[in-house]
Parts: structure tokens; sequence; C-alpha cells
């Protein structure tokens, strides 16, 4: 299996008989393999969800053929889809604050091969992160955000722009991201809320927690929109915790949460298994 | 080991130097054997909270005097304690509306013996819940909300009180108690809310968050207070979803938290392992 | 939607490209709505699995004509299939011994329609369980497997055939299944075993776990197969323990266990979630 | 609270009336305050496990009296036990193989100061290992064992001695230690298993797991003795899977429980919560 030829086809549209014949047709008449197929049908909406992985044979048809041709079946059940090559890798930029742990998760993860990803760069208002960056030979960028926000913003995009990201991850980034960025890059921005989202938007969330006396804390990965924590849900994790956990027991239990959501919720995210309706997610995990 | 001699003790009280020392002393004094023993001291407020499980011999000292002496220690430590014996069983009524699925969890467990109480009666605003009682030959109690919801809850108060109950339990009784009842049987009603609180208060939770798209629905045993749903939580319990759940599915899933939510909450309330402190609980699992 | 006209297609075989495209255009050209769609491949033995929920039309097609039809396609593929109507429920007799809460928890559960299936019968070698057949007005079984065991199994035997059963549920029923019975009723006996297999095969899991001292225990729900809790599992669940929980600390927390691992279980075969491969299955679950 | 006179008690004897009562009066007469208090008496045996986290004022006693006064309870008492002032940290090493998951995960928490020692070398049989400890600046051995296996476990040893150490950490460290090592700092080594022991002992535990079709896998952190992977049980995890996971799969969601359960096993040991009790350990888990 030469995995040059793999592919992922992403396609969503109102269901209708014939959608899933007409494209498994299109896919065995041009001897592609499948490897793995998901569905899903909005009940509610009718809306019609599908994922592929797949093999194909560059000696029977092109990629830019395959792709020219599957616009006609596209165009005719009037899909939103996507043909994407498993060698083009997504580019990813890491943000941070002055937390380390998710930062760090997430390299190290990509430097195992966990995630299918080129990082290309890692951008923080604090310099202490710069040694992680080092680390893993990554050019690192410090953006002050005390003295002018605004322009500490407008420097940000021009270094997302400058690398032609495909994925900001806020890797517990702590500034709010203004409407405009997030209208911009809209559903190609992962945060960690470390909450179990919709309980404690906002600041401070496990002191939050402590007030309430809950027994679950956990952590939320979402794409982030111009509502504060209240993007699409990617992922959720929880920890049990007691009455004996201070704050400061529940943040480093919550650390596990957060890194274990985000990691799952990226890696979705970079193999297209991720498909976002309205304010909801559908995830074809595996 | 005769279980007939067997007390728990339940100490609150300011933390102090010499506080444990004391409480030991004076138990290895009269010979009383501790089988379990367990202490939180919450750093906040330095409250200090005990719990021991214990066996004392009627021969060396009654429990009549047990009591009395320990007075001394109580009023020097300014404790807020109790002596309770296990053989005294913890009074219960039930409460239920149309949703069967806690109800009769709880009486098979406590059928089971898992549950140390005696259950004395089931109301239920729903004539289908009689079948149940029955079942378990419980008298059964039928309370009409619709016509009057005054009088109603003056019919249960009536109820309650005819069987001397100690705890009242809301297997999802779907009637709002009244503040007056809140406070007449405070810490004494424990309720099975359908969501982990304090995300989606209030009704058709399994809708709220179907709507909110979250990855996890959960349960959430807590008292009942005058503030809908924000009582002290005694236990919470979590069920992964995932997109392809309707509210139907999340509906069916959620009973299962619901379920062991409840019984692990009313568990820890029968057995003395909850300790409630403001608004939060401590509680000494087993 | 016409639930009557519900049907439940399954399919393996060797995987082939072209596949998925002959079944789908069968089911369009035939006017059938595709509900819900899950494959499988199995990278290893190159076989591939399929389950979907669809509706037919009757007015397009009879289902004995979809049946007769398919059969074409079917034999190209060398499929193993089936197309089972929704309205069609398996029958399904309960097995039991000592111990109540699993017969219980399924009996509630059918009876709250979370398990779509008949229930025929309840048979146990001891008569405490009667009861709960007559709750659920069940006919009830009483068989002796003290005196004569061989003698017992030919009158379970007989009892089993009497109610034309589709499935045999051994709710913690703990009388050995001798070889002639796992099979003649292949992969249609479903057994919990209170441990999480392949860990304490045998008698007393729980004393096993608490002598190796683990900290997790669990339960496992599969087929029942000549080879004593060896068959192909079907689901798991595990609960976490400590030093301080006894057998009986034990035996209660893995109830819970063996409750929603013999309920999930016995779910996905209901529905034909459950695909054998081998001594392993393909579960697609909801 | 000055952290420099924070010390931990931990004692384990034959259970007696009187015994935590001489304990709390010798602390309370010496105004030693107690912050965490846990007990547990083993049933079945009649020993008792106790541990302090305490705060001792010098000016009132110095350490040395402490330790000298606390000797005549504890003769009494027959008692095993140990006054450890938290400011004296256990030196720990880490042995690794090829796999870096474990080793950069445990060096990550120390780094962010959640185990509380100092970490004095990393050891490997593999080269790559060494950027590892160099990123965290500390000492790396790399100790052949392909040419003479005895050799290299007379060389592991004098290293283990030349920096003192207290704490072995086996971090995926894939040679299996000789009997004479294993009694020789017995109860100082701490591997992680990459299975649910007691389920799949010895090589390959994953290929195990996909062989038998389980639907949960798991890890578990133990004490190293002379019978492989049966030492007692500190930690267990586990994660479920699907007949869609490959033994890739497998080993990519495993490696979530090997880096969870080693680091709180880990923690748990440094801070004094484990005592071990024959072949299964008592845990003081926060």
């Amino acid at each position: 299996m030469n995995l040059d030829n793999k592919l992922t086809l992403t396609i969503s549209c109102p269901d209708r008989v014939g959608l899933v014949a007409a494209v498994s047709q299109f896919l065995a008449k041009n001897n592609v393999s499948i490897l793995d197929a998901n569905h899903h049908t909005d009940s509610e909406t009718q809306w019609f969800f599908m994922r592929h992985e797949m093999l194909f044979d560059p000696e029977v048809i092109s990629f830019e053929d395959l792709n020219k041709e599957f616009t006609f079946i596209a165009e005719h059940f009037q899909m939103k889809w996507a043909i994407t090559p498993k060698k083009i890798k997504n580019k990813v930029v890491l943000l941070a604050s002055k937390e380390s742990h998710c930062l760090t998760d997430i390299l190290h993860r990509w430097h195992e091969q966990e995630l299918d990803c080129e990082i290309v760069a890692v951008i923080a208002n604090h310099k202490e992160m710069e040694k992680f960056a080092n680390w893993y030979q990554l050019p690192f960028h410090h953006i002050d955000f005390k003295t002018d926000k605004s322009a500490a913003f407008t420097q940000l995009e021009q270094v997302i722009e400058q690398y032609n990201t495909d994925t900001i991850v806020l890797a517990r980034f702590m500034q709010i991201f203004p409407d405009a960025l997030c209208q911009k890059f809209k559903h190609q921005v992962i945060n960690i809320h470390h909450s179990f989202l919709p309980s404690f938007v906002g600041a401070k969330p496990y002191h939050q927690a402590y007030e309430r006396g809950v027994k679950l804390i956990g952590a939320t990965c979402h794409y982030v929109t111009a509502d504060l924590d209240a993007g699409p849900i990617i992922e959720q994790e929880i920890s049990r915790i007691s009455h004996s956990d201070s704050v400061q027991d529940m943040v480093r239990k919550g650390k596990e949460c957060e890194k274990s959501a985000l990691a799952r919720g990226l890696r979705y995210h970079l193999e297209h298994r991720v498909m976002v309706q309205g304010n909801k997610t559908v995830i074809f995990a595996d």
C-alpha cells in the first residue's frame, strides 16, 4: 500500500436516496479502494455527512482528474466536499502563554509521529516557552500583549500568515481572540478550555469549580468563535475529584484532562474527522 | 463482632491541636475499637471533619453513658457531632413521577440489602408507580399535583410526617419543592438531576445538552435547597456520547448515570458519610 | 416513517472494490433509504463487515422480492448476510441462579422498552427467582441441577426449544454449559462473567482479584463456547477499587459492571450490531 | 506554614485499641499539627496502617528528639515506621529503552514540580534517549545490554549506587531485572507494564490483547519482584478500544494509560502514600 496515494474524502449535503450509490459507484469505476467509511444522517435536519479513507491508483486516474470528475456528482447533490491527499500535511502554529503542559504534550506527540501535521512555529506571550520550541528545533516568536493588545494581534496575524498556517492551536493561550480573527480563521482555531463546558465559562474555571463543589472537573476542546467559550465542541474529558482536593490539586488533575482532550481533538481535526454543523460537530472518531 | 454494637461517630468543628488525641483517648479509655477512620481539615476555613466507624462494648460502657461523657469533649471543642448506632435505621420515603428507572433501582438495591435503611413508603403523582411499591410490599400514596399544587404539597408533608421520615428521595420526582419544605427538611431531601451541574439547570437538560453539542452527559445527586438545582452536590456521574446520539439515546444513556449517582449518593447519606459545609459536601466515601 | 418497514442488513464477506457500490446501487434502485450505515474492513484478513439500518417501501418492492433479488449480489460477492425486519422480535430466555441483580436489571430495561425483544421465559435453579418472573408476568421454570446435572441440561434444552428461543442469556447462571449445548446454540448464548477477562477465569473471580491486589475490577459479556470464559467478547466494563474494599465491597461494586456490560452486550446482540469473526467480535455500537 | 517543618509519618503494625490515641497524644503533647491523616485496618490480618502529614515546631522539639521519643511508642506497638521530612527529597534514576513517552512525561512533570523528588540520572540501552536527558540538563548513561547482559547489569548497579539512588523507575525499560537486583532494591523499583495485569503478562501485551479481542486495554504500575509482572500493584489505568483499532492504535491509546498510571504510581511512592502488605499495596491516595 503506497501511502502517497491515500486520500480522505469528506462530504456534507442534504440527504437523498442514491447518494451513497453515486459516490461508491464513482469510486469503484475509477478503481479506488475504500479503506474506512463513515456516514451520518442528522435526523433533525436530514443533512448527510460522510468520510472515506481511500486509496487511488495514479495509473488508472490522476488526482486532478479524480477531483474534476467528482465535481459533477458534487454539484448534482449540492455537496460541500474535499478530497485531501494524505501526503499534504496541515501547517500548524502553536500558541501558548505561561503554562507549558499542553504545548510540550503536543510537541512530543508530534515528535513521536502521533499527529499527522507540520508544526511550523511556536508563538507565546511569555519568553519561557522559547526553550521548548528550541528543543524541537522550531522557530519561536515572542509577542508582547501587555503594552498594546491590538498591535499584538496584528503582529500575531502576520506571523500566522507568514507560515501559510492551516491550523492555530491555543495550547493554554490566555488572550481572547478578537472577533475579526475568529471570523477570518473560522473552524481553524482550536482552543482547550479548562472546564467541562458549558460549566464555568471564562476566567479561573478551577476556582469556579472549587466554589461550586463539583465532584467532577473537566476540559473542553473546541473551535474558537466570537462568543467566548461557546464555539463547536470537538472533545471533552473529565476527572473525578473530592472534597480533599484544593484548587491546586484540581489544577494538577485538570491538566491531564486538558492534555488528552486537546490531543484527541487536534488529531481528529488534522485527520479530517471533524465536520461542523451549525454550532455542533460530527466526529468520525477512530 | 456483634454488629448491634457498631456506632458511627461524626464530628465537625474548628481545627485545633489535640483534637484527635482527645477523641481517640476517650475511645481507648472506654475500650471502643476504631474500625474505620477518616479526617479532613478544610485548609481555607480551618474546619475539621471526622468520621469513625467503631465498636463499643456494652459491658464496659452503655450507649447512653458514652454519649453523655462525650458531651464534655464536644463542648470543649465546640463540635457539631452525632453518635449513631448502626442498628437504628434511617426511615426513607421515595418520591417518583412518571419515570420508574431510579425508583425500581433503589427498591431493588434495598431488597438486596445494599442500602442500609427502612423504606417506609412510595409517593408519586402518577398512579403507574403503585405497581412497583406493591412488588416490594410497601405502602403507596398517590398525590395529585395537577389541580391544586399547594394542597398537594400540604398532603405530601403530612404523609412524610406520618412515617417519621428521616430522608426524602426524589427519584426523578418532577415537582419543584417549595421553599418552606426545603427549609424544614434541610439536608434531608436528596434529588437526582439529569445533567452534570452546574450545566443545564432546570427543565429538559438532555435537550439543552443536545442543543449545545456536548460530548459528555451526566447526572448530579444533590441536597435540595430553595435555589433550583443549586444545593450541595453529593455525587456526579458522566457518560460519553457522540453526534449520532439523538435526544432519546441521551435519555437512555443518561439513565445509567442517574441510577448510579443517586444510588451512591443515597448510600453515602445513609451511612453518615456526607458532611455539609456551606454549599459543599465532604464525602468520606468507602 | 413507518417502523414496520424498517430493516437491518448485515453482511460479511471478502473485501473487494465495487462491493459497497453494488449494495448501495441495489438499495437506491429499489428506493430503500439508508438510515444508518457502518462498514469495517479487517486489515489482517481483508474481510469486510457491513451493517445498514434502512427503510423499504412495500409499494415499490415486497420484502420477499428484496430478499430474492439481493441473493444475486450476495452470491456474487460470497456474502454471509441477513435482512431482518425490525418488527420480528428476537425470542429471549433468561437464566439465573441465586443472584438477582442482572435478572431484574434486564427485566426492567425490557419493561421500559430499552431492549427490543420478546422475553419468553425465566429459568433458574433457585426458586427465589420465581417472584421476579411473576412481577413481569412471565412463565418461570425451576430446574434442579443438584441431583442429576445431565438430566437437568436435557430439561433445560427442552424448555429452550419449547419457546423457539433465539437468544439465551446467562444472567449470572452459575452452571457450566456442556459442549453439546455450546455447539448447538453457537453465538446465541450470552454470558456475563464477573471479571475483566482474560483475568480471573473460572470460579470466584472477585476473590481472585482480592488476592492479586488489583486496583480495577470488571465484568465481561461474551458468547459462550466450549472453552470456559474464552468465547468472543462482546462488551467489558470496569470499576476502580482500593485497598479498603473487602471482597464484599468488590462484589457490590462489580455488580454495577455486570449489569451495564450485560445490558449493553445484549442490546448490541438484539439489534444485530455484533458480528463474530473467529474468536473476536465486530461491534457496530450506536 | 513553613514547609521545611513538614513531616510524613507512616506506620504499620498489629491493630490494638489505644494505638491511635497513643500516637495522637504524642503529637499533641509536642505541639505537632496534623495536616492530613489516613488509617486503614486490614480486616483479614488485623494489621493497621497509618499515614500522617504533619507540621512540627523546631522551637518546641527538634526533629532528632521527635524521632527518639517516638521510638518508645513504636517499640511498644511493634511498629514498622518512618518520619520523613518533606525537605529531604527522594533520589530517582530513570531507565528507558526505545520508547520515550513515559520518560519525557515524567521529566516534564518533574520540571513542572508535580513530582517531589530529585531526578539524578537517566540510563538507557538506546542512545536516542540522551537528547531528552540533555534537555533537562541531567546526566545520561548509555549501557549496552546486547553484548553481555550480566556485565550490563553490573554496570547498571554501579551507576545506581553512584547516585545513592532511592527509587529506580523503569519507564518502559525492556530488560528483565535479575533476581539479585530485585531483592537488593526491594520496593524501590517501579515498573510500568503495558497491560491491565494479571492479563497479558510478558512480551507484546498489546498483541496478546488484539488476539484475545478485549474491549478494554490498560497499563499497570507495580513494584518489581523476581516473579515477572507479578509484584505488588500500585496503580492501573484502562482505555476503551474497538474492533477497528489495530495493534498500532492500541499502542497509541495504551501510551496514555502507561503515562498516567506510572505518573500517579510514582507520585504516590514519592509522597510515602504506598505501604506494601504481602504482595498487595495500601495506597493513601489524595
